[in-house]
């Protein structure tokens, strides 16, 4: 039987069945990952190079995001915020840093991706456990949430 | 059509189609997320109360975790482990920590809960953005890594 065949049957019965809610929820999923896994793949770049500007392509007009600490600790607003944000970011790793990407979580809606990353902070060996998740709106990141999971001095 | 029915029908085809990947993709990520529900309630209560028994009843014996900071800050192996854990967490909240669940992201094997606590810590108004990332394994939790997106002051 063929995928669109299958497809006429979940999608034509009169009742929503479980089955076509889960292949819908996976749908949807699969467009939200699609966007989210673009946006890492932004972000992870800019993170090693200092290029923001195809990240900041990708978010919305209203974007904010939160960090865990020091001087961008919280929350906040607009693509120009991001921008001074990821220029600060750079300043504290000069060097850049390298992500390992050790899984991925979605729902409809926001995507997290685990990782470590590894560099250099003022001359020391810098290494860190991170989450960060991307709330996806029309195919652009609408806001993100950075999580650290250890103390940049080991995994 | 019955559930059963179209479960039947996209069983018994002979090619896996994207659409019966996607309902088998959903009916794990389901199971997963039972169980990982399940453990995030222990998880609360635990938090809540300094009863941490039914939790540590829904660990695999190789269970492990990773804690961001303080004295168990890395990784850590075992139920007595975490027994201990546990307790050095009460102590330093003896009023408990309440929590408000923000998201749940989830793969077959991971679950992801995002939430913000809230309690007293040595006299003062704690407060803190945390997600913690739970493995599922045989219907139990082989690991789990917390991270924290604030700094236990503000939001």
């Amino acid at each position: 039987m063929s995928r669109e065949a299958l497809t006429s049957i979940l999608m034509s019965s009169t009742h929503t069945t479980a089955a076509a809610s889960a292949s819908n929820a996976a749908h949807d999923n699969a467009d939200t990952l699609a966007v989210a896994h673009a946006a890492f793949g932004h972000f992870t770049h800019g993170l090693a190079t200092g290029d923001w500007e195809p990240f900041l392509a990708m978010v919305t007009d209203d974007f904010s995001f939160f960090f865990p600490m020091g001087e961008y600790q919280g929350a906040h607003t607009g693509r120009d915020k991001a921008r001074a944000f990821f220029a600060y970011v750079r300043s504290a790793f000069p060097d850049g840093l390298t992500v390992t990407l050790d899984r991925v979580m979605s729902n409809a809606n926001t995507v997290v991706f685990e990782f470590r990353d590894e560099g250099v902070f003022r001359g020391a060996p810098y290494r860190n456990r991170v989450a960060v998740s991307f709330d996806i709106r029309g195919g652009r990141i609408a806001q993100y949430r950075e999580y650290f999971g250890s103390d940049g001095k080991s995994y």
